[in-house]
């Protein structure tokens, strides 16, 4: 298990990935920029147009059978073949928040199938989570996918089923922002 | 359910609480200071013996009818007849933290009894629970508690059975500081 590690995305002018679209999906949207920069928690500019912090932690959901599932199919970050990437920064309501485990869990997995829907998606796609709530950030949760392009259709039936999952009816904000691999 | 909020423990010459003593646990110990003062993230002064950082979160392990039961018993920090304190930071190992969440809610409750255990100590007992470990501190909860000194052998009981459950198998760092409200 990594130790947690900070991480900021980072919009603006610069960056190994050109923005195509920002989608405003639930809530307030993020306004448009050239290019995305993801990095450690200390490389934010000045000029970004927006920048959003989270952190890598301990799994909060899944079980033990799961977690052995999803480290034999989930593949690294930043393979060549992968120019495609997602950035979903979703907010949850305070009726979520306030939830005790057993419920969310069962939201989350036994009614929406979150992991189960997300494991029949690897390896096409990577996939990392960024926690932000704790820091007070606008969104709770930043994830980042990356997927080849012939795998774009296939992605979007991923984020399809999971907005119209009963777990999406807690979340209040989302924003869907579409990159790929600059130069 | 209350937003975030980042607190810091900052043990030096000022602050409310005189410290009575730090006992090292498990592991690495912290040295003694004269006083605690515990507040907002913003407060550390230059001249602390040590500072430890952490915030309040979500629950992460209590069932939504524990969270009712937790709720109903709770009482708020600051009585004036609760004049002993306690701040028990602990560290848990790479074997915890690598284990699924359902294997790690049975060891913390249905094996050792954390949430029940703990119950049986309200409201006597006022307890708050920071997260640290996501942010890079060298323990990764700190958990405050506040009791009358008429309370203090039953609160050695609840702190011994829980150093005896299978759920501390897993610390591997813990320091206990023990205070009085000062003046």
């Amino acid at each position: 298990m990594a130790a947690p590690a900070h991480f900021v995305f980072d919009a603006g002018d610069h960056g190994e990935w050109a923005v195509e679209r920002v989608i405003d999906v639930i809530g307030e949207g993020l306004p448009m920029a050239a290019r995305l920069s993801m990095g450690p928690a200390a490389a934010v500019t000045a000029r970004a147009v927006w920048c959003l912090r989270g952190f890598t932690s301990n799994i909060r959901y899944a079980t033990g059978i799961e977690l052995g599932q999803l480290a034999a199919a989930t593949p690294p970050l930043g393979r060549p073949a992968s120019t495609r990437a997602a950035l979903i920064p979703i907010r949850k309501s305070d009726a979520w928040w306030a939830l005790g485990q057993d419920e969310r869990r069962a939201i989350m997995e036994e009614r929406s199938g979150h992991v189960s829907r997300s494991l029949r998606h690897l390896p096409a796609v990577a996939r990392k989570l960024f926690h932000s709530r704790d820091l007070g950030e606008p969104f709770d949760f930043l994830t980042w996918f990356e997927y080849p392009p012939d795998y774009a259709d296939a992605f979007e039936g991923l984020v399809a089923d999971l907005r119209a999952s009963e777990e999406w009816r807690y979340v209040d904000r989302e924003v869907d922002v579409r990159l790929a691999r600059a130069g």
